[in-house]
This record gives structure tokens, sequence and C-alpha cells, in this order.
């Protein structure tokens, strides 16, 4: 997978794009992630890439004359038919699943504005997808862009080893997870479940899905209608609700 | 306002803490960010910080031993009372009101786990809030933090010049905002709506609160339930629904 950022700001990106699973992937030769400063192709000696809005108000505007030359530049050295991803507040809000159908694409670019608004045309002409990545203001799109590559590039074959892939089956459960303990078996008088030191592995399954389904329950309820239950969850879902009413 | 993350990769933070926003708010003094690499506080030679899980299954767990001694080592160094906060897909979903609540506190804490899960007893006994940035599985909390602390910081008094509040309050109204365009007037024969251009600035107000009442509509119904509406609105909103039923 190929995946520009198009930024005023690539210097944002280096340490994440160095360290850790997308370190490791581009060293694997499975991403290569570059990011492009969308000012060298402002056209102007001043590298002007904004100017205020038409109608008057505070704030600047992102041009789309250099925007479209830089996604156009880099289309034209593409094979791929790229996704062209606008991050905004407007946009959809970004989930798992958009994660597992961008993990598909053989190439994404990224545009990422900062602080300002960008251009209608852009958003009517130029991009396949407009993404947020949640209902909080932030001063660019390049940690939403970051964010985005992370969760997408975590998906491609080869990218995690065993031991971090098992993290991730946890969570395509749908629910929250259960809480995890490790060594020491007591720390500072707070002690492990007993269940969890018996060595009765069926009980264990047992008490992580009955914790999963309390946590998901008490923090998050809105999961649980998305999520494939048993009769078993249903009526330990059942036993937690008469509790939490005092039955 | 003072921030500590504790992370074993130190190195995610470096561009994003130098640049834009955060780089100039901790330039004016305004922030302190800090990376703590938890792995100088494992307390063995080796630097281990995690262990298999009690119970077995997949997947490594960070020990509490060293994240108690970090976290009480920055403690022990300030005057504030700090809010702990674990970055973690069990948490709270991060929202705009969170950051602004967070925003009022002296000192913030973040600690990022990064591929495993957190000792229970961490959740239990140390930290002051759980917080996720949205639905979806990320390699680490390291680029969560960066976000809530993007958002957070913004908010500080002093650390937006003019240009970039005005964005601010364009959110503010609790809609998405209205198209902007700036020059120039045509582009690839995709032109500026003319009210832009007409310099009647009552009838431009009205057009672009009916375009963020129209694309909130399209896009994210969900947040007008929670926007104070004038009657002005209700009519337009009708309007609109009527225009989408081809009335």
């Amino acid at each position: 997978m190929k995946v520009d950022v198009l930024t005023l700001f690539p210097e944002m990106m280096d340490g994440v794009f160095r360290s850790s699973i997308l370190g490791k992937a581009q060293e694997k030769g499975i991403v290569s992630l570059n990011a492009v400063n969308f000012r060298d192709y402002s056209g102007n000696k001043h590298g002007t890439v904004d100017d205020t809005p038409y109608g008057g108000g505070g704030g600047m505007v992102l041009k789309p004359d250099p925007i479209f030359a830089a996604v156009e530049d880099l289309l034209s050295r593409s094979s791929a038919a790229p996704r062209v991803i606008l991050m905004c507040p407007q946009g959809e809000t970004f989930t798992q699943q958009k994660a597992e159908e961008l993990s598909s694409a053989d190439h994404l670019i990224f545009i990422c504005g900062h602080y300002e608004g960008y251009d209608e045309r852009i958003r009517e002409h130029l991009v396949t997808d407009e993404l947020s990545i949640g209902d909080y203001v932030l001063t660019g799109g390049e940690l939403p862009a970051m964010v985005v590559i992370d969760s997408v590039v975590r998906l491609l074959p080869g990218v995690l080893g065993n031991e971090t892939s098992a993290v991730t089956d946890s969570f395509s459960t749908g629910l929250l997870e259960y809480p995890h303990y490790t060594r020491p078996a007591e720390f500072r008088g707070w002690k492990v479940p007993d269940i969890l030191l018996s060595g009765h592995h069926a009980n264990i399954e047992l008490w992580r899905r009955e914790q999963a389904l309390k946590r998901t329950l008490e923090r998050r309820p809105d999961l649980l209608d998305k999520v494939e239950l048993t009769d078993q969850d249903c009526k330990v879902i059942k036993r937690l609700k008469q509790q939490d009413n005092g039955c």
C-alpha cells in the first residue's frame, strides 16, 4: 500500500511514521508512507496556499489550485485508483468498519488542512471520502490522518506479529475487553481475582466473557446492539441488570 | 499547564510537540509538554514493563509497578492535583465538552499502553479518567493522547491567535460548517456561488446559516438535537426536509 499525506507540517509525521508498527511495516516493504508539503505546489514564489473567504468573515481558506495540483501529480505517478481522503470535522465519523474498507485499497491520499477551511471545490470535485475521527476540535488534519493510517496499516497482512494480533482479536468480539492482570499476584494489598489463579480454563473463559459483558453494559450499552449474543450471554446480562436494580 | 505523557515510544511525540500550536504554546510558556519513558521506572535491569496474563491467553499485560512508580514520581513533583488519564478503548468517548473540562486542570498525566493490556489495578487505583477517542483499534495510546492534548491546549487562553480562534467560533454553533470559497472566483469552470460575491452581508449570513443547517441535516442529523435552533432555523429545516421528500 502507498500512503501520501498532503500537509503544510510534514515534520509532524516524522516520529510517528518511523516508530513502532508503522516503522516496521515500512521496513518490511508492506507500506510506503510519504508526507508531501503542498506548499511546493502553490505555483507562486511566495508559496501562498490560502486566501480570505468570499463573502467575508474571519479565518483563511485553502485555495483549490495547490491541492488539485499536488493530488494530480501523485495520481499521475500511481497505477492504482487512489482513495482521496479529506480529513475534516464535517466528514463521516471514522470507525473500525471504515478502517477495514480502506485496508483493501492500494493507494491512499490524505489531505490535511491546518487551522483553515477548505475551498468547497476540493470537497466537490477532488475527494472520494471525507473523514472525521470524532466530535472534538483539532488544530489540523495531521493527527487524524495518522490515526486513520495507524488503524488501517495494522490490518494489512504481515504487519502484526502473533502477540499483537491476539489483542486485535479480543476487540473483534465487539465487546469491551475483560480486565487483565499480571504479576505480582498481590500489589499493595490488591489481589488478582482467585479465579485467574485457579487453572480452571473453562471457568476462566466464563468469567472473562461475563466481565466483558458487564463492562460493556456499564460503559457502552450501545455496543451490545451490534454484537451477536449467545443464550448464555443473554442470561448473564439479565442477571447483571437485576443485580443493578438491587433484585 | 503541565502535561506528562507516559509512553514506551517518547520519540513518537517529537514532531507533534514541536510543531504548530503545541510548539508555539510551549514557546509562550503556556504549557510544558513532557514525554516520560516509563521503562525507566521498571525497577529491574532488563527494563521489563510487561508480563503474561494470569489466566492464560495471548498478548502481554503492562505490570502495575512501573506505571505506579512513574506516576507517583511525577505527583511528588507537582503542586497541583493532576488528572491521571488512561488512554484505552474501554474509556469514555472523548468529546469537545471533555476537552473544555480538562482545559481547566493545571496538570495532566497521560498513560499510553502500546499493543498491550493494562493490569486492572492501574485502572482501579491510579487513574482519574479513562478516555477513548473513537471506535477503532489503534496500536497504542500515543496518537490518542496527542489528539486530546491538541484539543485541550488550543483552548488555553493566549494559545490561539485571532485568525484561528475565528475557526473555533464557527464550530461552537454546534452545526457543521457552511461551505467556504476563496479565489479564484472560477476554477476549471466551477464558480463561487453568486451570493458570496454580492456584497450583501445580511443575505450572506442567511445563506451560510442555511448551508450549515443543510449539511448538518444531511450528514449528522444527531447534532441538531443538541443545538439551540431559532424559529427561522426550524422553518429552514422544515423546507429542506420537504425538498428532500420531493414536496
